[in-house]
Order: C-alpha cells, then sequence, then structure tokens
C-alpha cells in the first residue's frame, strides 16, 4: 500500500495512492504519523474504508513529505556505502581500517524536511556548497528497545524517498571532531516521499536501485544491498540504547557521486533540478531556486 | 516565574512554584510547550488565574522534566567551556588553535529526558563509561530565523537545568569523525528541571554558578560567563541555518570536571548520587541504579 500526505483546503490529508488517483481516508488515519501508530489494526481499516473513500486525482493535489513535521529528528546513517567511503577518503574524510567499525548516527532537525516536489531555496550568503545524497529511508512501526537483527524487519512499517541534501562547508567546519548536525539542517531542503510504501511491496531484505540526477544528469546510483551496515544492524545497533518509536524515520545513508567529492566539485546553484529516485518507490523532483 | 511539570492522577499538569506550594494553572496552561508558545499573554492569564488556582504542598506531588517529551531532539553545544577543551586535550580530543573556531552542535534523542528526581538505570553490558554533564539549558520562547546577536535575548523565554549525562565510549566510536549523537541519547539519563524559571528572574546575560556532584563530593563548578560562544552568539549561529521555535531547548555546553578526563578516570556506577545544580534554578538529585 502506498500512502501520501497532501494538502487540501488548507489542512493536511492522508490519501492512498492508486494508479493515478488518491482516495482519501482521512476520516480514518487522520495523520500519517496515526497511521503507522495503529499497525495492522489500522491497516485493515484503512483497507475497508478504500472503496467508498473520496478520490481525487493525483496531479490535482499538493504532495507533502508523508511526515511533514517528524515528531522527533530524522535519525541518519553517514557513511554507509563502501563507494561513499572511499570518495569520502580521497578528499580527506579519514576512516580508520577503510570502512567504519561501527553505524555513524547523526541527525537532522524536523525543520529540514521539505515536500517531494517543493522549490528548495538556497543562500549563497551562508554557502555556496550546497548538496545532494539520496537515501532509502525507513519508517519504524512499533516502540521496541534491544531489538535484535533477527527481529529487525519485524520494526519496519515502510520505506519512503529521501535526499540527505548537505551543506558542506559548515557540515565540516562545527567541530573537532566535526558535528554533522547543523550542515544537515539547513530549513526545508531535505526533501521526502513522495509517499510510503509498505514493506510488503519492497521485499526483504529490499534490494533496490537509487539514484539522484541534476538537470537529467545521473549523479548517484547504487543499489540498497550495498550498504554496509545493512537495516537489521543499524536497528539493532541504535536499539541498544534508545527506544525506537512509530514514526521514527532512518535515512539510511547514501552512495557514492556526491558534489563534494566529485574532482572539480560541483554543487546545486539556482536554476538546477535535482531527481531523488527509488525503485518500487517514486521519484522526488526539486527545482534550487535563490532565496529572496 | 518558576513554572513545574508535575504527575498527578495519572495526568501531566503545569503548576506555577511558590516557595514549598505548586499552584495547578493546567486550565489555562495545559502543557509546558503550550505555555511557552502562549508568549506574554499566556504569562499575564497564568498570573491573573493564580489567586483561585488550586494548590498543593510541592514535595507531595511528583515533579516529572518540564518539557517530559520536547517537541525536537535536545539542541546541544559541546566543547564550549574553556576549561573542558583543555581536559578534553589532555585524553585525546584534538582542537585546531586551543578552541573551537565554531559553536559545536549536537543533538540528543527526545527520549533520553528524564525527571529531576527519577533513578537512571545503567546497564553495564553495553557500557561502563557513563558520565555526568552539567549544563544551562535555555528555552526558546519565539519562532525566528537569521535571528542577530543582539536580538537574541528577545528569543529566549526561561532557563532551567540540565545534565548532558553521557556515554562515553559509544560517544567517540560512532565515526571518524566520531558522531556524538548515540553516545549521548541514553533512554531516560538525562535529567531536566526541576523548573523553568522566567529570564527577568536569571539576569541578562546570565552569570551565574553552575555545580555537579557525585556522592556528595563536587566535580564540576564554574560560571556561566565563561562559555566560549556565549547565548547570543550561539542562537545567531544555529538560526542562520535552522528556524528556531517555542519550546526548542539548548543545552550550552559543560565546564571541566567530567569523569572521562579525570585522573584516572571516573565514571557512574550502581548506588551513586548525581547532584546537578544551577544558582537561581535549581537542583536536580538522581540515583544511579542498575537496569534489571
Amino acid at each position: 500500500m502506498r500512502l501520501a500526505t497532501f494538502a487540501q483546503q488548507g489542512g493536511q490529508r492522508v490519501g492512498v495512492v492508486l494508479n493515478d488517483e488518491i482516495a482519501d481516508v482521512t476520516s480514518v488515519a487522520p495523520t500519517m504519523q496515526a497511521f503507522v501508530e495503529g499497525g495492522d489494526a489500522m491497516m485493515a481499516r484503512v483497507k475497508a474504508a478504500l472503496d467508498k473513500a473520496p478520490r481525487v486525482k493525483l496531479d490535482q493535489v499538493k504532495l507533502l513529505a508523508p511526515f511533514p513535521r517528524p515528531a522527533k529528528n530524522v535519525l541518519c546513517l553517514g557513511l554507509n556505502y563502501t563507494e561513499h567511503v572511499a570518495e569520502g577518503a580521497r578528499i580527506g574524510v579519514r576512516v580508520d581500517d577503510n570502512l567504519p567499525k561501527y553505524p555513524v548516527w547523526f541527525t537532522k532537525a524536523v525543520t529540514a524536511v521539505c515536500g517531494p516536489y517543493d522549490d528548495i531555496e538556497i543562500e549563497p550568503a551562508i554557502s555556496t556548497s550546497y548538496d545532494w545524497e539520496v537515501e532509502l529511508m525507513v519508517v519504524i512501526g512499533k516502540t521496541g528497545r534491544h531489538i535484535s537483527k533477527e527481529k529487525a524487519f519485524d520494526y519496519v512499517h515502510s520505506y519512503t524517498v529521501f535526499n540527505d541534501f548537505s551543506v558542506r562547508d559548515v557540515q565540516r567546519r562545527h567541530g573537532p571532531p566535526p558535528q554533522w548536525f547543523k550542515g544537515k539542517s539547513y530549513d526545508k531542503a531535505s526533501p521526502m516521499g513522495p509517499w510510503i510504501v509498505t514493506k510488503d511491496e519492497i521485499g526483504t531484505p529490499p534490494n533496490i536501485r537509487i539514484s539522484c540526477r541534476v538537470n537529467g544528469v545521473t549523479k548517484q546510483e547504487s543499489t540498497t544491498d550495498l550498504m554496509i551496515f545493512d537495516i537489521p544492524t543499524a536497528i539493532a545497533d541504535i536499539s541498544d540504547m534508545i527506544t525506537l518509536e512509530p514514526g521514527d524515520v532512518i535515512a539510511t545513508g547514501t552512495p557514492s557521486g556526491v558534489g563534494v567529492a566529485r574532482s572539480p566539485a560541483e554543487f546545486l546553484k539556482a536554476g538546477d533540478v535535482m531527481e531523488t529516485e527509488i525503485e518500487k518507490i517514486g521519484l522526488l523532483r526539486n527545482r534550487i531556486v535563490e532565496k529572496r
């Protein structure tokens, strides 16, 4: 099942995406957070409500991020694809023994999230190193602590597409050791969506193509089986100290091809179109504009 | 004015602390978040309601963290006192040119917060390096972006006491560069409170004594005028990229005397009592117990 959050008549609504239509199930699932918290019972109620749910054409509504404002910061994994670690090493991100020994966790502010087709406003006065990062995002469905690798997928509710938009000079300077939070949290610039797709449609574990294009040129292209720390390992690792809860979202890291590691480095500028795509889920398309 | 969140009859309530009593103003301010969001008008309504508010003895209620679950991760400053940077350097935390050039921002999960007198459950199987960090916490009162240093205190609503409880081995290993989020986010172990104190009672800028004791022995003792990046600088720095909102809480960094930097290193163990105190605000007292 695919579910989207969309704007209509000034309010936020939740709908099931069915080909080119969206079936409004807000009366059953008032928010995406409520949908996820409701678990299997909610899923059954939404399915039962589908026949009579009012439908609108998908292109007639404005899609928002599935979680327009997550209940807590976005959990992010850094350095989680081998080729991305290697390209980082070439520009000075030092990793002992070549690969990280433990998952590299940081967070992104809830205010950093934007919709799947929103314009992204950059401010050249703050930085000129705005960069892209396609990532598969995992949506947690159940509360858990000390979750074993074997049980980890029981805690996964669904998946969505995420771009871990990054401001490189800021990411690198607030340390030492540099803490990435600020450079990863630029306002309303990290698109999520266009909808969540429940795990039954993706396969377990997910083995799907992920890519990022700028102005139609492919910059990143990989598959999710190449993660260094796979989804069960990541869930087991973080939950040994931190309780995971329904609606928590985990960005699972980006493959190689980011702008900062290119030779010469490439960054986003006004007029660029950034496309972030994941097989079986969908496509984010965001235009970069200069903030006025 | 001092306001606390407390538990009564299974629910959360908000009260004004008046000497040894608490005046229940939940009918006006249903949550601390609502109180802060309400701004000056809310403050006036609470004052007007005080005379008729039901009162209970402070020692008859269970105080919770003022924000039992902040609306987003706790914003934290690292390496923000010169002597703490120096003690860090002695154990290998390298800082170019001796002091950080930019504020060092990271976050702590909302699930890491606990109440002012709660027991803190440690798990020796996860780590044996649980450590203390007294910090002055700033509560943001207004939404703002690109806040100037000159206007920064207009965005400060109140202050409270915070202990940025840290798990040192975990804090250091999830990199490189080590990202501190996970080691700073151990479940229900970072006490906050015992109440917020509005800024008019603290003075601007705050110049107050902060200290931490373990089993009655003073481990940290300093004053808030010794911050490397003062409150206006920190607010201006973070808000150049990230929108600050009412109820955002900023932990402003810890002075020297943390356990990990002692010779030999000292860490918290079951049976210890950790006291975290800030002049003009109050005292947190937490017993360390082993999780069963």
